[in-house]
C-alpha cells in the first residue's frame, strides 16, 4: 500500500455533479461540485466540500447560504466548463445561464437541472484545502424527471476533465521520457490538441461533431469561432501534443 | 417549495455503495454506507456520514480509525442485506466474511470488493442524527478494475431497499385508503409477500432466480429455508401484501 494505491483507489468512489451557488449581497456566483451529499433524513441536511481558493467558498462563508442544482445526464460539456473551469472573479457565470432565486435569495441554475434546492449552513468544518458546508435544506423542487448526471459518466462518456480545485484533482502524470527532437509532424498527420485551460485533448478523428466540427477535421481547419466544448477556451489556447 | 419537494430532490443525488468498518480493541464491525466523499486531494481525506444508532459509530468515535471497501456492481443483495440491514450488536458480521486487515487495524473487507482502504479521524462534525467523520486516507489497495455499485444501480436495477438509520430514508407512504374488507385472494392467486426487516417484496411472478426460485413460485411453494435476498430473514418473517 502506498500514496498511488491510495490515489487510484480514491477514483472507485461514485458522485453527482452539481452545481453549487452562493451570494454575496447582490453579487452571485457557482461553481461545480461532485461532492455533495445527504447527511441526515430528519431533519434534511446536506453537506458540500468546497476549495478554499474558489469565489463560491467566500461568498458561503460570508452568507451563511448556498445553493444546489442537479444536473441531468445530458448536460453540455460547454456548460460544465463554464461552472467548472471558469472563475467568478473574471466572469458573471450567472448572466450566462438561467436561474430562478432560491428562498436564501441564491440562484438556483435551473438550465440542464433535474432539481433545485438551497439550505442554510449550520456547521462548516476545516479540512485543509477545503471546507465542508453542512446546510439544512430549507427548499427544493424538481424541475424535471430524467437521470442525474454522474462523475463517471462525465468522465467515461463525455471524456471530461476535473479541475484543480476539485477534490478528487489529480497531478497529471510527467511524461515518461526527455523529448530529445521534436516530434515528427509530416503535412497532413492528424496532430491532436490539448487545452491548456482544462487539459481536452482535440483528436481531429473524432472532431466535434456536437459542435459542428466533424470527424477527419484536422486542428488547423477548425472555424476560428470554435471553442474549447469543456471549458470555452479559444482556440488559440490550443497547444498540439507531442 | 415544501417537504415533500425537499426530499423528492433529495433522491436524485449520486452516490455509490461501500462498507465502512471500524474496529473496538478486538471487536469488528462494518456497515453499509452511501456517503462516502473524498473532501481534499492532498492530503487525500475522505468522509463519511454515519448514523449515531449504529455500532460501527460507536467504534469510530471511541477508536478514531475507519476502513471503506468500495463494492462492486454485481455484489449480491444478500451481501448488502447482512452489512446493510443486521446489527453487528446482534451478528458477528465478520465472521460471514472475508477481509484483510488495514494499517489502522481496520477489518477491510475484500469480497465483492473493488478496492479497500483506511483513515485516521481527524474531525467529526455532530450533524444532528448522524455524525460526519473526516479521517486522512493512510493505507489504499485495488483488488480489481470493474464497475462500482451506485446507490442507483442499487435502487432500480437490483429493486435494493434503504435501511432505517441511511441518511437518505424516506418514511413509507402511508396506504391511501382505509381496508372495509379483507383483500380478496382466490386460491391460486399470486399474492406477494413483503419482508417485514426490510421491505423487499417477493413477487411470485418473477421468483428469486438467484436464488434456486423459479418465476412463478407462489410463496407458499418456496423453500422454508430460502431467506429474504436483501437482508436475510427468514421466511417467517414475510406478510401478505394487502
Amino acid at each position: 500500500m502506498n500514496d498511488e494505491g491510495i490515489i487510484e483507489c480514491l477514483c472507485d468512489l461514485s458522485y453527482g455533479l452539481y452545481v453549487v451557488t452562493s451570494r454575496l449581497d447582490d453579487k452571485l456566483n457557482g461553481q461545480i461540485a461532485n461532492t455533495v451529499i445527504q447527511v441526515t433524513a430528519e431533519p434534511p441536511r446536506i453537506a458540500v466540500s468546497i476549495s478554499k481558493d474558489n469565489l463560491t467558498h467566500e461568498y458561503i462563508s460570508r452568507s451563511g447560504v448556498f445553493g444546489v442544482s442537479i444536473l441531468e445526464e445530458s448536460t453540455p460539456m460547454k456548460f460544465v466548463g463554464l461552472f467548472g473551469f471558469k472563475s467568478g472573479r473574471d466572469v458573471d457565470k450567472l448572466s450566462q445561464t438561467v436561474y430562478q432565486t432560491g428562498e436564501t435569495g441564491c440562484p438556483l441554475v435551473t438550465e440542464n437541472v433535474l432539481s433545485v434546492m438551497d439550505a442554510r449552513v449550520i456547521d462548516q468544518t476545516d479540512v485543509g484545502t477545503h471546507t465542508i458546508f453542512v446546510g439544512e435544506v430549507v427548499s427544493g423542487e424538481i424541475l424535471k424527471k430524467g437521470r442525474p448526471l454522474t462523475y463517471a459518466y462525465y468522465h467515461e462518456t463525455k471524456k471530461g476533465k476535473t479541475a484543480k480545485n476539485a477534490p478528487t484533482y489529480r497531478t497529471p502524470a510527467p511524461t515518461s521520457a526527455v523529448q530529445t527532437s521534436a516530434p515528427e509532424r509530416r503535412p497532413g498527420t492528424m496532430v491532436k490538441y490539448e487545452c491548456d485551460v482544462c487539459g481536452y485533448v482535440y483528436d481531429p478523428g473524432e472532431g466535434d461533431p456536437e459542435n459542428g466540427v466533424s470527424p477527419g477535421t484536422p486542428f488547423e481547419e477548425v472555424p476560428d469561432d470554435w471553442v474549447c466544448p469543456v471549458c470555452g477556451a479559444s482556440k488559440d489556447q490550443f497547444s498540439p501534443q507531442s
